[in-house]
């Protein structure tokens, strides 16, 4: 007998073949026809049962929802929706779900909204667009892994909890392990952090890149993938307060080797998700021209998911430096007629959400790299470059996502990036290590952040970011 | 020109072509032959020199930590320790590296200690020991990530922040964004937890289990890898408050399945790095032999690495049942003798690591699971045997080591779970979403955690968990 996951038999062709399947129900029809899943796909195994030899106190537990084994035989299917059934011999219930509390979950068969699901995180899973979702994204990270050992870069695990804020990069949660609710105190009423576990304040992690930087003048190309987190009061479709973060770290590399190493990623791990997530991203691809329908025209995509992540993989990404790509706003039709919320009026302005959306749905219709920023809106530790106003920095921004990557070269020469941490008032001696990479063997080196999420938004069409993570955490919001 | 990493060079035959090597010096003989290292590979470049065709100002700038680019032939070498070196037609000076500060740090050509090493973590990695054991531990995470997607496995973000303390793991740090210098209060003096980021008190994961279980009942089988946390003052050679943990979880499985994974997987990583660490692992199997003369002969491993790493992919797992094993325990010579220091008297006895060490190292001499514990020393979540008083636990036991793996089979009887949860007076409410994975087709699954830290430590030799993880975590500890 075969004991295999779904989506092996479903391309078996070992017909009439015994084999026993596990899963929970998803539907079951006529009394006969028993849709069965197992998370190893997004189809069903079509199971059909003798009912007139399966007795009715089975026949009664067979509802959505709960476990079941089935052995049968494997067939052909003479059905139009799926090439392989199983011809039960025999059915066994190993967890009921009882229909009248199933009516009150998600799993009961009408449609839900996202919100709702959202409230039930812990059985959306059972949802075939959650299922879906939460494949590609085990796909896109093992892409992620995959792509970067390939090419020789080290996997690092930077830390989680960081007595170092100098970064500057948002709010930040604190970690503590004292009674906050009676605090050691010292003798000016202050609290004694040295009491603290750590003996320090410590907080969480925004980034990852400072120590991964040093780790790159050791092993010369790295790489992050972790956790980051932000305190910040964002109660948008785009803002979590914990998410994943990707941070390559590369010694002996410029800018624009850099693009060059984010665009060759992201078109990889696109690639990959198309070519290991068929099923899934049919499936999502199907669900977005659903919901398109019933959008507003002007919303609606004007390419269907496949094509959207064809196109990424096939074109080149368009590379445009900071003062062009202000010329190219200031002389748009939006900025001249006033329908941007912030009107673009000189070199040196921050780039707004519209701004970028324009950049990359309206005027280039791609991928848009971004280069060159003036350097007072952005990070300190990005290099300078000779006009001595502008940053080598560089963010990538997709369609319907906006910004996915940011990154720069760093400032590897130490008085200048001493004299960059004064002007912004950031302690040279929290720091101390880090400009240790600068006394000892500096380098050009560069390196960029990817958030994970987005890119998983990205693959999956998913518009809120809560629906690309298992248990989204955000304002107001740590259940399970 | 040839752009190429070390790794790639020293095994290229491509003689008498012209290459470009990009690193750092680790040494520099009888101003001719410097070592360079870029991080791909532990063994270095020999790049030989010609002094008297080279300027003074570059030779006394060719200094141990400065970054250089050398551009030259790529020869064999008549050297016995290398078999390809270059011949160089040109040295630039890419970043110096200052030989007096350099005597201060641990980057100075004499030995230091491992405590040492630690206080400049930023630095360690440029070691040979380091860079040994960190790109170990960057190919023991893709094998991790590479046996479970080969197996079909889903890789899952399990939250790192949790408003969940019901596991009961250990001490858990306190996640708050309140100012906890002046955090508002309720009119009865609390601290009004309702006003913080959240909205209720939350803290660190001390493990993704529970919320992998309602994973794996969706997607059938998955695994997390992520971060972990334990506010333990423990100041031992084997705790870390920050660590890295994998978690897989599977439906349909019981615990002899459970156990059969485990051991597959094991061997299958454990083979992986002595597959694809080669040069790394014989140094470290080298750097345990130099390390073992310096101690008394009864410290001293039995085994070199390398024998000690193909002896647990070459051999199976002794599985004993904890009754077994208090048996062999109770009759044994540091038992009689009073040598333990907890002496085992009678069944239920939870076992110590003297004993643990005991099990391995002398009377079985392989790697041990033990099975089927008491029930009143293991977690509430784990299935209660037909005998009503033990359970479907096992812990994978291994030289040197200790516990490496706990896992169990879970309870998947909602009233028995309930049960047991009211024993331990554990809040069914705050569990409610755990419970709901029994109420809608519960079915038999299992899992288990590996401290990845653990296994890093086991395949590199390295003693001490503070040197096998890149920044440790550890109390009065969290520096960069």
């Amino acid at each position: 007998m075969i004991k295999a996951k779904i989506a092996e038999l479903l391309n078996s062709n070992q017909f009439l073949q015994e084999v026993e399947v596990k899963g929970w129900v998803r539907s079951f029809r006529s009394n006969r026809f028993i849709a069965v899943n197992d998370g190893s796909t997004i189809n069903n195994m079509q199971c059909v049962i003798d009912f007139e030899n399966t007795k009715e106190e089975v026949l009664k537990r067979i509802t959505v929802g709960a476990a079941i084994k089935v052995v049968g035989t494997l067939k052909e299917s003479l059905g139009s929706q799926q090439s392989v059934e199983v011809e039960v011999k025999s059915v066994e219930i190993l967890g009921d779900a009882n229909p009248e509390e199933v009516k009150l979950t998600i799993l009961s068969p009408k449609r839900h909204s996202l919100e709702f699901l959202r409230e039930q995180a812990h059985l959306r899973i059972r949802t075939n667009t959650f299922g879906a979702v939460m494949r590609v994204r085990s796909k896109l990270s093992f892409a992620v892994h995959s792509y970067f050992q390939q090419n020789n870069f080290h996997y690092v695990h930077t830390p989680i909890i960081t007595g170092s804020d100098a970064e500057g990069a948002g709010e930040m949660f604190r970690v503590t392990a004292l009674d906050i609710k009676n605090p050691p105190k010292n003798e000016d009423g202050s609290i004694d952090f040295k009491k603290d576990f750590f003996g320090k304040e410590t907080n969480l992690t925004v980034s990852g890149q400072l120590e991964g930087e040093t780790y790159a003048m050791g092993l010369g190309q790295i790489y992050t993938f972790g956790p980051t987190f932000r305190a910040e009061n964002s109660n948008t479709s785009r803002h979590l307060a914990e998410f994943w973060m990707i941070e390559p770290e590369v010694a002996f590399c410029d800018l624009d080797q850099n693009m060059d190493l984010a665009e060759d990623f992201i078109k990889y791990v696109v690639n990959y998700a198309l070519k290991h997530c068929k099923d899934d991203l049919e499936f999502l691809a199907a669900r977005q021209e659903n919901e398109d329908k019933t959008k507003p025209k002007e919303e609606r995509s004007d390419m269907s998911l496949l094509d959207k992540l064809k196109f990424v993989t096939e074109n080149n990404f368009k590379r445009v430096s900071y003062t062009e790509a202000i010329e190219i706003l200031k002389n748009s039709k939006p900025n001249k007629k006033k329908k941007f919320q912030y009107i673009i009026e000189e070199w040196g302005a921050d780039l707004q959400s519209e701004h970028e959306r324009f950049l990359v749905e309206k005027h280039f219709k791609s991928p848009v790299i971004l280069f060159d920023y003036p350097a007072n809106i952005k990070a300190f530790y990005m290099r300078l470059n000779e006009d001595g106003k502008t940053v080598r920095a560089m963010d990538i921004l997709f369609p319907g996502i906006g910004e996915i990557v940011g990154g720069s070269q760093r400032e590897e020469r130490l008085e200048v990036l001493k004299e960059k941490m004064k002007a912004l008032d950031i302690d040279e001696e929290e720091l101390w290590w880090y400009l240790d990479t600068r006394r000892f063997g500096t380098c050009v080196h560069s390196g960029f952040g990817l958030g994970f999420e987005r890119l998983v938004q990205f693959v999956t069409g998913m518009t809120n970011i809560r629906d690309v993570i298992p248990f989204p955490r955000t304002p107001q919001n740590a259940e399970f």
